[in-house]
């Protein structure tokens, strides 16, 4: 959001950015907040405050529901809408593709109709990093480095004692490994547990005891989307599943705490279920990670005069330039492990994207629970890399007023 | 430990520093580290690492355990220690005063045994503030800082959808509700929980539903010591107790789940219980406290210097000086709001600290679970303020590898 702001201030090719309330929910209803001479000084608290501060929402847009879309275009017509930036994570991308094809089909049948010249355009933004094509999703990075930083103070802090312990760190990732596996960049973690490989019960009891035995100590990372072969959770409460289908999750730590006592293995557990604070982090922002998706709304504003660029998402590579923005010539190998770091944006049809789920790469998971691969480690690498100097206000870092609360 | 290793290198009365691993367990095993030489670059670094880097121990000293003192006089006598530096909290501080007793009841039988020349100080350091007689203990500031970034951020996040929920954050505090009070720094906070004041679920619950009806939001923060007017802890899962003797908790904000579940109040409620890495957090680090703690080493060694200093804590108060450091001018005001902070020392006698325990005051407690007092808010305010320059390392601060692990 703020990079498609600044984009627009440098390049004013829109006379008004509207930011608009609670995504999708909030336009039905024609709320909107104009964001088109935001301060520089706002603009770069905006990008400190975590979650979204124009508000998010759970509706989900269905082809069958023919009244959500006829109010959609006509609130496009109203406030004659060139493009529509979208940001999220596979939801939001299903909904910036469901308006591309309705808006397609609309102008089909009648050219003239204002939907036809509007530009639908997916932003990633998901610390689930579940998108595919795209090489990573901005804000996986900033949540990978905050639990690399929770792994490690964690990792101290349990082993003061010499008493025999077991940690149990749960991380986000319904679906897919990426967070927890990021866990193991700075080679605390013992038993790592990912969706992608089926939870078996017996060999973690005999890893752990295995290990509590050699060292007193077992440091485990469980994703809360851990299942067993036959696809149930591991996580102890499951419960309703949210509005978009998916199964609300929790406590798949403590699950396994649980199998650790009823196994009898000595040892005290400790859990720690990181839960909704490892996604709005803003003390451990990366700053590869906010600068690349700033740049990512300057990008997909510049993408925007393209004729015709509408159902696009703006993806992410790594660029294999030799040398960097200031001339440096980069290394090739470093480059080619991820470690030198370039990003390129380019365009991809939202329609690969939108319903699709990239889990942890198979080959990159170790046998036994035991971590993942250098590769994986290079591909998270850089993605944690640098901190911003944070604006603080009363000793903690300042924030925008969230837009829908104005 | 930096503060003293620092201390001693600028004004070296002693020939070695030592540090004692593992606590009590580790000096009785003679396992120490010689930390006299330590590099200002390790020392720096020292002070950004969370957690015990010399290691921690739950052996408690016992006056019927003769042996014991046995030993580690045998072992004062050995390494001809002038000075026994003890950090951490109540515990730590009853080991002080135990020691300083044992010593003094020996030297009375025996004026010339090495121990009646040893000097046993406690240093106070710990998350759980209560301590009593010191305004503060070193460790809170950085813990009730990162709480409130915390706060700051999970309050964003659950206020993106416009749907009903209740978000409920627990905190560490046994005893004492310092840490669950310094939550409501920023504002966010609409329900307090503490330890304090008996828990009243009737009460809780209706609280909870008007707040829901009238703006679909609440922000609930327990303690994890919360307790129901018959002494019963509110937390689910209550435990076997500790070698300390304390009960081990867990499940506060659980149960406070549970209850808003089982009243039927038509809301969702996410939990996020900070758990253990609430007290080493060093991405949150208060510079203020930082540097004080450092400070009060320093202060320790210099106390050490006075004749028949044994058997005291260093204190840590508030100074009502006009001027700061660089002559400013404070505004008196502001000092006594403890808005303008100038922490003094001050030598207390241990005896008069271990075995007390200092609850969060009554009188800065709302009623009705609302909060705390503006008082409690500049009590903790300044606290909190200041971020060190972290030394990272592959994108996570930087650690020095424990002693007990070299």
């Amino acid at each position: 959001v703020a990079g498609v702001v600044h984009a627009n201030q440098l390049n004013p090719i829109y006379d008004k950015v509207y930011g608009g309330l609670h995504g999708i929910e909030g336009i039905l209803e024609e709320k909107f907040y104009d964001l088109t001479n935001m301060s520089k000084e706002e603009n770069r608290i905006l990008r400190q405050t975590p979650a979204a501060a124009l508000g998010s929402c759970r509706y989900k847009l269905k082809k069958e529901n023919k009244e959500d879309f006829d109010k959609i275009f006509a609130i496009i017509e109203k406030y004659d809408i060139d493009a529509f930036f979208y940001t999220g994570g596979d939801d939001s991308m299903n909904t910036v593709n469901i308006l591309a094809q309705a808006a397609a089909e609309r102008a089909k049948e009648n050219p003239n109709d204002r939907c036809a010249k509007c530009k639908f355009i997916g932003c990633p933004k998901t610390v689930d990093n579940d998108l595919v094509i795209t090489d990573h999703c901005p804000g996986f990075g900033s949540a990978a480095k905050y639990i690399n930083a929770v792994v490690n103070s964690t990792w101290l802090d349990y082993n003061v004692y010499t008493r025999k312990e077991v940690f149990i760190l749960e991380t986000m990732g319904r679906d897919a490994g990426w967070l927890a596996a990021s866990s193991c960049l700075t080679g605390k973690v013992d038993i790592l547990i990912l969706p992608e490989v089926p939870f078996d019960q017996k060999k973690f009891l005999e890893i752990v005891d295995a290990k509590v035995k050699a060292t007193n100590k077992c440091y485990v990372v469980v994703s809360e989307g851990a299942r067993f072969a036959d696809g149930t959770y591991i996580a102890a409460r499951e419960t309703a599943n949210d509005s978009f289908g998916h199964a609300r999750l929790g406590g798949a730590a403590s699950a396994l705490e649980d199998m650790i006592t009823e196994a009898g293995i000595d040892t005290r557990c400790k859990v720690q279920d990181l839960s909704t604070a490892q996604r709005c982090a803003v003390i451990a922002q990366s700053k590869t990670d906010v600068e690349e998706s700033f740049n990512l709304g300057m990008s997909a504003h510049m993408h925007s005069m393209a004729n015709d660029f509408t159902g696009y998402m703006v993806a992410v590579k790594r660029g294999s330039i030799e040398k960097d923005e200031l001339g440096k010539t980069l290394d090739p190998k470093r480059v080619s492990a991820g470690l030198d770091y370039n990003p390129e944006f380019y365009p991809v049809k939202v329609d690969q994207i939108a319903g699709f789920n990239k889990g942890f790469k198979k080959d990159w998971i170790l046998k036994d629970m035991a971590g993942v691969s250098k590769e994986a480690l290079d591909y998270v690498a850089p993605l944690i890399e640098g901190e911003p100097n944070l604006i603080m206000k009363n000793g903690v870092p300042a924030f925008v007023l969230p837009y829908y609360m104005r």
